[in-house]
C-alpha cells in the first residue's frame, strides 16, 4: 500500500491536517470504524521527524503517523537530511517483519511523497534508554534482541539468501546520506580534533591522549574500513537503546531509517555499547542493577548464536555450510566486528556531537566525569583487544574490570 | 553519447545490418569521413557476443561493434544472460578511462537497447593468452597491469572516492546474474562434486582428495564469502589473459562485463593466477619464459604497491590515511585476499567448467596430468597458506618449490 503524490507536494502535516489525512485514507482501507471521532497529538522531539498520536475517541483505537522532516537539528544546525529515509525506514520495518513480525512496529500505509509511515501505536511502551535509566529490568530484552538479530542477519546474508536476491535488496536500501553521518560521528571526527565532536572541558586532556594514541586509531580505521566496506546483511543502522520500545514482555525494535546492507556485527555492537553505557551510569554500589544489564548483553549474545546457528542447520542456501567449522568462524568473526563496533560506540558517545541521556544526567560532576573516563578506557580496550574477546563473558570480566 | 531504441528492438546484427547501422549512424556523428566504403566482418567466436570489424576502404579508418548475445553458450546450454552485460561492459570502459585512458579502448558510442558497443579497433594487438601460449614476452605489461590496479582500485576505493559517490556508482554496477557466474564457477562447484564440473579422468583421485579436505573447504569458503561480501572497489571481475590485449609495447584491459564492486584483490589474483597457470604449461626447461613470466608477476605486485602508495599520499579522502600503518595494512590485505583468489582461479581452471588452453592444449597426456596437479597442488597452497605469503617473491618461491 502506498500512495503516490507528486513529489513538490511534500508539506510538513500538523495536527489539523493530520486528521484530515487519515480521514481521506479511512474511506479507502477502512482504518477505523464509522461513525469515528477523531484526535490527533503531536508527541515526537520535533529534531528529525513529526510523531502524530492519532486516535478514534469512539472506538478507542489508535495509530501512530510518523513523518519525516526535510532537516536533521541534532547533527548540526539545518542539516538538510532526505525524505527517503522515511521510505528506506518503512521499507526496512517490513523487511523485518517477514522474520520477527512480533519484534517490530506493524506498518499500516505509507506515503513516499509525504515521507509518511502510518504504524501501530506503541504509546503503552517505553523507550528502553529511558526504562534503563529509570532502573527498570526486562528480563526478555536480551532474548528477544537475540532473536531479532539472528533472524534480520542470517535470512538477509548469503547463508539465507540467494546473492541475486541480496543484490536487489542491497540497491533498495543504498542509504548513502545517513550512512555519511554514521561515518562522521561514529568513525571519524571523534578520533580527530573535529569541530563537530563535543566533549566537556574535564576530559581534555584524556580526549587528547586518546588523538594521539596511533594504535587505537589505526585498529578504528581498520572498523570504518569494514563498516564502509563489508555488505553482510541488511541492519537496522542504528540500534542503540534509543531505538527500542519495551514493555515488562514485550520488545519492539524502532526507527531503522539509518538500515542498509552493512556489517553483520554493527547492531550487535550498538546495542551492548548503549546497554555498558547505562551500566557505566549507575554506582557500582548499584549492583543487582549491573548483574541484570549483564544479563541482558550474555542473552542477546547467546540466544543470538544459539538461534543463528538454528538457521544454519535448517534454512541455509549455502553449499559451504557443513564445513566443520564454517558457522563458529562466522560467528566469531561477527563478534569480533561487535566488540570493535561497541568500542567505537562507547567513544563517540563521550567525546562525538551526539551523547546520551545515561550519562549526560548524571549531575555529580566527579561521577560524570568518572563515568565518562570509563567510557573512553573501556571502548579503548574494545577497539585494541576485539580479536582476544572470544565469548561475552570475557567482554564483561573486562568492563568489571575497569568499572572496578 | 546513448541511443535510445524500444527494448523490443533488440536483434542481433549481421555483417549487413552492421554496416547499415554505422551508416545511420556515420551521418549523425562522423564516424568515417564521407565519401566511406565500409567494409564489415564478425571476427568473434560468437559465444557470448558478436564482435565485428568495420573499416572504410577509403580512408582506411576501422572501428569494432561489439554486440551481446542473449545467451551464454560457455556457461552451459542456452543459458540466458542479460544484455545489461554490455551498457555494465561500457560504462566501466569509460569509468576506467577517466583513470587509465591509454590501459583501455576508447569507447566511441553505445547502445543501450541493441546491447552495442562501437570501440576502437585493436586488430593490431593479440590477446595476452595466445602470445603467452606462442611464447612472446611482454616487458611492459607487469607494469600497465600494476598501474592499471593501482588506478583503478585505489579511485574507486573508500580511499579514492566519498562514499555517497561510491554508493551511486555501486548501485549502477549491481551486476548479480555475472557474479552469480563467478560464485558457481569459481568458489562453489570446484570444491563440490558438482555437474558443472569437467576434469579428466586420470585427474579423479586427485580431486576427490581435494573435496575431502575440509581445512581447504574452509579457507575456499571464506574467500568466496568475501567475494560475496567485500565492497571494496569498482574492479573488472575477470581479469585472466583472455581479458587483456597486447602489443610489444602496449596493454590493453578489455571486456570488463563481470564489473561490480567487489574485493580489491580479485582482479590481482585472478591475474596472477592466469599468468601462472601459462608458467606451469611450459617445460621446468623454458627458464627463460618461467623467469619472464615470474618477472612479469613481481613487477605487476610491486608497481601496484608502490603506485597505490603513492595515490594514498596524494589524492586520498580518508582522514585516516596517515595513520601509522595503515596504507601498508590495506595493501597487506589486499595481497592476501589476491593470493587466495589465485589459489581458486588455479583451481577452477582444472576441476571446473571453464579451462584455459594453455593447460588444455598440452598435447603430451603426462604432461598435461602433471600441469593440471601442479596448478592444483599451488591452488591448494594459496588458499591454505594465503596469509603466511608477505611479498610476492615468496609467492615465486613456492611456485618454484611446487614446480620441482
Amino acid at each position: 500500500m502506498s500512495t503516490s503524490i507528486a513529489t513538490t507536494s511534500y508539506e510538513p502535516l500538523t495536527e489539523e491536517t493530520a486528521i484530515a489525512y487519515i480521514e481521506k485514507l479511512n474511506q479507502k482501507l477502512g482504518l477505523f470504524p464509522a461513525p469515528s471521532l477523531l484526535l490527533c497529538k503531536e508527541i515526537g522531539d520535533g529534531n528529525l521527524n513529526y510523531v502524530f498520536h492519532l486516535s478514534d475517541s469512539l472506538s478507542g483505537q489508535s495509530l501512530i503517523i510518523k513523518q519525516a522532516l526535510p532537516y536533521a537539528k541534532v547533527v548540526g544546525e539545518s542539516w538538510p537530511l532526505t525524505l527517503r529515509r522515511a521510505k528506506i525506514e518503512a521499507e526496512a520495518l517490513q523487511k523485518a517483519a517477514e522474520t520477527v513480525p512480533s519484534l517490530v512496529p506493524n506498518v499500516i500505509h505509507t506515503d513516499d511523497d509525504l515521507a509518511i509511515t502510518i504504524m501501530e501505536d506503541l504509546s503503552d511502551y517505553t523507550i528502553l534508554r529511558k526504562g534503563l535509566i529509570d532502573g527498570e529490568t526486562y528480563p526478555n530484552l536480551g532474548r528477544h534482541i537475540g532473536i531479532y538479530l539472528a533472524k534480520t542477519i542470517f535470512h538477509s546474508s548469503p547463508f539465507g539468501e540467494s546473492q541475486q536476491e541480496i543484490k536487489e535488496i542491497s540497491v533498495r536500501f543504498t542509504n548513502p546520506e545517513l550512512c555519511k553521518i554514521t561515518e562522521d560521528l561514529v568513525f571519524t571526527d571523534p578520533f580527530f580534533d573535529h569541530d563537530t565532536n563535543d566533549f566537556e572541558d574535564h576530559l581534555k586532556d584524556t580526549v587528547n591522549e586518546l588523538w594521539k594514541n596511533e594504535e587505537l586509531k589505526l585498529e578504528a580505521a581498520k572498523l570504518k574500513y569494514t563498516f564502509l566496506t563489508k555488505s553482510e546483511a541488511l541492519i537496522h543502522g542504528d540500534l542503540h537503546t534509543g531505538s527500542v520500545f519495551v514493555t515488562a514482555e514485550e520488545t519492539k525494535v524502532i526507527d531503522p531509517e539509518f538500515a542498509f546492507y552493512g556489517p553483520a556485527g554493527f547492531d550487535l555492537g550498538l546495542f551492548i555499547a548503549n546497554i555498558l553505557l547505562n551500566t557505566i551510569s549507575k554506582t557500582a554500589i548499584d549492583e543487582q542493577q549491573h548483574s541484570d544489564l549483564y544479563q541482558t548483553i550474555t542473552e542477546t549474545v547467546e540466544v543470538f548464536k544459539e538461534e543463528y546457528k538454528k538457521l544454519c542447520q535448517n534454512h541455509h542456501v549455502e553449499a559451504f555450510i557443513q564445513t566443520e567449522g564454517y558457522v563458529d568462524y562466522m560467528l566469531a568473526t561477527i563478534f569480533e566486528d561487535a566488540v570493535g563496533f561497541a568500542g567505537c560506540e562507547l567513544i563517540r558517545r563521550i567525546i562525538g556531537l551526539a551523547h546520551v541521556a545515561d550519562i549526560d544526567n548524571i549531575s555529580d560532576c566527579q561521577k560524570r566525569l568518572c563515568a565518562q573516563k570509563n567510557a573512553l578506557e573501556l571502548g579503548s580496550t574494545f577497539i585494541l583487544k576485539r580479536r582476544n574477546f572470544r565469548t561475552i563473558h570475557q567482554l564483561i570480566q573486562e568492563t568489571k574490570d575497569v568499572l572496578k
